[in-house]
């Protein structure tokens, strides 16, 4: 390749550029970007292929950070070639309201693919990301068409392979045969509590062989570009297996402090920066310097990006004339429109059609869907048969070598990985042609818990079929009886929670999760059989919470979701006979989407001058919102038939209707008792 | 060793109680019971060391059932074995309030150590009280004394292995050279999604070498009852490696479904039961059948555990002759009480003492109380130097070999695996010798989730020092931000969240964490300094929530926790300053405490008659039962230093001040403002 002074003097600019950044902001870690300079140069200058005038160019290569906190390296790499990132964002790296944040956010910064930093994430993103390419390309790709060939490179650290997430994401990965995907792990010995050899002896490399992955190791990894330029053409080369390149690095190099922990988290001393800066041949009374020379060299490899693209375009073009259909498909897809009148698939029920489970209900969904919205990616974290979250025709996403699918199959089996399927399926929503959604039980999205929030703040649309919703999964017990987790995720800016009551419900909890752009979706779905409502429509429910049953002269608003709305129905009708009480009923199957309706809709929903109580069998955490009393589960739930169990907790008509009259006894004397909606300020969201 | 027909025959009725139990209950797992008959006789009849009649000898070795959706061999074995479980609790299996629910519960059952069922949990407490074993013996035997030399058996299954919290923690048993740790990895190819190759391909032995493991393979796991036998004796024999047996075996073994998923989650079908029980040489018309010899076999087994507990108990009561102190310190660890006094070491702060960081009180409290309570073992998630969680003189938790430490340290470096430090330290607190405490930021709590509600369901102790609690962790930004986790902590029946204002209210938070036996805590502590504050004592805090600051006719509440209460401070006197307004203020730093506290205290603390704000720079989630009105962050962060970002959300004097008169106006026109505290009717708890 022949490397020479003018890499080098690049490779001291991105370092640098970090070192001024973090300097500047007080703030940050100059260690991972000082370390990983040359090989994110090699990279990015003599392999990667982007355009940074169009980061949303879709056969990109995609990067990811996976430790996230060495962002200033990305940032540097991004303005340096090009990107709308000015060395004014630079300079603003970790104030309020810039393009530089402490760590890399999808949304805040051109050309960042996801938002890292929670450490394991990025890589498991990065599966995802590989596994979109590699179905797209299946999906699309024709002969002399290679519409998409990209690859996925992802930088990680100690912490990422310490993180059970990425021992699940890449145990997948080797099982799925992903040559696309390439990892650079930066080997430099150091975390927080010191040296590695405190907690992190494990054989890195016979480990990622056990998962089927090529490793190759660069022993010089500070300097040795040459072997880095190998490294990457032999992973390049592997088609079958995803490659993991160990490169040994100084952390921090150059600086004083270099190869300990002292530059991992905080910025280098004055003193240091000096003495690096004139190492490096740099004017030490200047910051964020860009040498000219390096421009134009960044500038170049960005020019031949442009012009790949303009390439592409073209094949893009003569592809429309050969193959029109899926020319439209796609480009549909990336403009992240559905396709016209998918909404028309879902099914609609009458009260005459029979009790079902939710978790069947979406299956059905599943299935009506599944062939007018072709971006939608399915699978579950081995609950398949449980969640239901296969259609019969579905061909597994497998590599072909093992007989069972191949990559256009649009099932995956995730196996028991629900943190790495939560991470997953944010890279295959970023990748920009696919709709993701994935099964567990609602108990085990908790086990994503870090995944999910990461869907939250990046904006991404990704939807969980949640089954086995609650106590009434019956025998399994407490262990997997969720009653903490929807207060969880109500809690969770930026999630929607469904817990649809029928099958209307189920159907309008899918329409809102599929045209809403940018959120993400759990679906909190039940084991048992619920009865078709009277009542329920789609229209009705998609605004998130409605007037299932109204009644003249109500003394109380009965507000429930799911599986407890039809014992609700039940309970007006004990309450009427029994205590000559009417009851209205609110079904509420989604807080969040109730809350952006006009507050004149929300106040006919629950009203002033009427009493309210919800009934949910979970925490009832959140409810205080909503309506005046609650009725829930603020403890754990019991093993045994879910009848039983429900009856335990006198989740019946009887029990409802006992709280009922005694939420109507406490605020008799209330004189026009005011609806929960009214507040004294809006809220900060 | 020489098994024979009787040994068999004790296998097969461990196989037919599993049979029976899930038949009975029209529910359950029969296939891993069927499968791990073998292994589990030749283990619990020839290897494990315990009594029956004392299940909580300290010295006993503990078993772990880490595939736990198996809990019919376990329930099997234990009445087998003659442990407090009859046949009518086995026959009640999975019915409501039966000492045999859908997974193992600890709490329920005698004989069960830890509650499992959600994947890889066991496998990580297996590590906990392995290490727990490690340091009771490295602490208190003696020469000619060896009080503990207990072994941990475990028994997980594919789906242990394929979840991230299980290369978390055997990654850290192999770096710390548990050889006291035996692991039988149940090797059947059968998931509930089918066969493993659809997911799960990964080359276990080899991933199980590279973190340090001795690995053994027995091909015959169905019959080959000598090759167990050699396995465990080889496990044993190695003292510097955890082992793992990979043993290869049919699930549902002797089923007509024997082999398939058909068999993993369902009862057998009446035909295949019969069949079954004649080839077993049972009598098909017979249920819950134990063989007379069988009862004998495994009644002499557990006669000599019970004579080996009371060689046991003279070995200790020579040791309280030779070691009086040690003596005293081992058994009052293990009556679970506290060293006499212990809390007279906390600290205690005035006004005049300077601002400080909660991160920092909190390395304070474990200064002071580390020698006094020599139970406490601490450790970090990689973030020792800002969890601020490891006191000077620490010896750290670590094989000899390596020159960092030795088994006698009490401070583990658990890496950056937050996941199997939670579930380590389960099995810590179920070993009996040992308080655990751990610390992580508080965001990163979230990827412990699973692990966090198990502690809570089974009612450990064992405590979060959670720093990093807030945006007050400035620049670090959105994804280290937490905003959701108290919401979802707060919702988690039977756990305590602790955010204190200020040092005494650290002192408090660790008093009742420590005194709490049977619920863990999580302690959110403030990177910022926080200055002590005028009002505050241990003995108010420790109620939960008290009143800071009372003044005449006040016209309004301020409720606060943790970092904002000292702004609450500043902003009563900015009311009365600008607005002549009247603000009480009250810290709450535990909800769950406080709402133990009686009705009259409760009231006294929020009356009613005066309309009340929350202040709290995250969900408002939750605030809603004790106040009228919440100010807080219902969506993300931002990246910045932190005192822009508190302007930023405008959590200042002025931005309380405002919310405090919108809600004294919009209250002012309701009569006796009711206190949330009032409510129609008794929550479930």
């Amino acid at each position: 390749m022949g490397f020479g002074e003018l890499d080098q003097k690049a490779i001291n600019t991105i370092r640098l550029l970090a070192v001024d950044a973090t300097f500047t902001s007080n703030s940050g870690h100059p260690g991972a970007p000082m370390g990983m300079a040359p090989v994110a140069h090699v990279l990015w200058n003599n392999f990667m292929k982007f355009n940074p005038k169009n980061p949303k160019w879709l056969n990109r290569d995609r990067f990811v950070l996976s430790n996230g906190h060495g962002c200033m390296l990305q940032y540097a790499l991004l303005h340096l070639f090009g990107y709308d990132l000015s060395l004014d964002d630079l300079k603003a790296f970790r104030s309020v309201d810039s393009k530089t944040p402490g760590h890399p956010e999808a949304h805040d910064t051109p050309g960042v693919e996801v938002t890292t930093g929670p450490l394991g994430q990025g890589v498991s993103n990065a599966v995802g990301l590989a596994i979109a390419q590699a179905h797209t390309a299946a999906t699309f790709n024709k002969p002399d068409f290679t519409l998409v060939d990209n690859y996925t490179y992802c930088f990680l650290g100690d912490g990422c392979l310490m993180e059970g997430i990425s021992s699940e994401a890449s145990s997948l990965a080797g099982h799925l045969q992903l040559g696309n995907l390439i990892c650079v792990y930066d080997d430099n010995n150091i975390t927080i509590d010191g040296d590695t050899n405190c907690a992190f002896t494990e054989d890195v490399s016979k480990r990622y062989e056990a998962y089927g992955w090529q490793v190759l190791d660069i022993e010089k990894g500070d300097t040795d570009l040459d072997a880095m330029q190998k490294a990457f053409e032999q992973a390049k080369a592997e088609k079958n297996k995803p490659t993991i390149i160990n490169l040994k690095t100084t952390i921090g190099y150059g600086s004083l402090q270099q190869g300990t922990h002292g530059v991992h988290g905080s910025p280098l001393k004055k003193d240091d920066i000096k003495q690096l800066k004139e190492k490096f041949g740099f004017n030490p009374e200047e910051s964020f310097v860009v040498p000219k020379e390096v421009s134009e060299l960044y500038g170049k490899h960005a020019s031949e990006g442009a012009a790949a693209e303009e390439e592409w375009n073209k094949l893009l073009a003569s592809y429309a004339e050969k193959f029109p259909k899926e020319h439209a498909d796609l480009t549909r897809r990336l403009k992240g429109e559905l396709p016209e009148g998918w909404e028309k698939a879902l099914p609609v029920y009458t009260p005459a059609d029979p009790a079902v489970a939710s978790r069947k209900l979406s299956e059905t969904v599943l299935s009506k869907i599944i062939d007018v919205v072709p971006e939608l990616l399915g699978g579950s974290a081995d609950l398949t048969g449980s969640n239901l979250t296969r259609w019969k025709q579905a061909v597994d996403f497998q590599p072909k070598s093992n007989g069972l699918g191949d990559y256009s199959g649009r099932y995956i089996r995730y196996g028991v990985r629900e943190h790495a399927m939560g991470a997953i399926m944010n890279g295959l929503a970023a990748y920009g042609t696919i709709i993701p959604y994935g099964g567990t039980f609602l108990n085990f999205v908790s086990y994503a818990a870090g995944a999910v929030r990461l869907s939250s703040l990046s904006q991404i649309r990704c939807i969980w079929v949640a089954t086995h919703d609650s106590i009434g999964l019956g025998e399994d017990g407490p262990t997997h009886q969720p009653v903490e987790t929807l207060a969880h995720l109500r809690a969770l800016p930026n999630n929607m929670v469904w817990r649809p009551a029928d099958g209307n419900e189920t159907s309008a909890a899918y329409y809102v999760a599929m045209t809403s752009k940018h959120t993400p979706s759990v679906l909190a779905l039940s084991r048992q059989n619920l009865p078709q409502l009277e009542g329920s429509t789609i229209e009705k429910a998609i605004k998130g919470g409605y007037v299932l049953h109204e009644v003249e002269k109500a003394d109380v608003t009965l507000v429930s979701t799911g599986s407890e709305v039809c014992i609700c129905v039940d309970a007006a009708k004990y309450l009427k006979e029994k205590h000559n009480v009417n009851a209205r009923i609110v079904s509420m199957p989604c807080f969040e989407v109730f809350d952006t309706q006009s507050k004149e809709y929300r106040l006919s929903v629950l009203p002033d001058g009427i009493p309210s109580l919800s009934v949910e069998v979970m925490s009832t955490m959140g409810w205080e919102r909503y309506t005046h009393e609650q009725f829930g589960l603020n403890r754990f739930g019991a093993s045994g038939a879910y009848k039983d169990v429900y009856n335990k907790f006198e989740f019946t008509p009887e029990g409802i209707s006992k709280r009922a009259v005694a939420t109507i006894d406490f605020w008799k004397d209330v004189p026009n008792v005011r609806s929960p909606l009214n507040r004294a300020f809006q809220q900060i969201i």
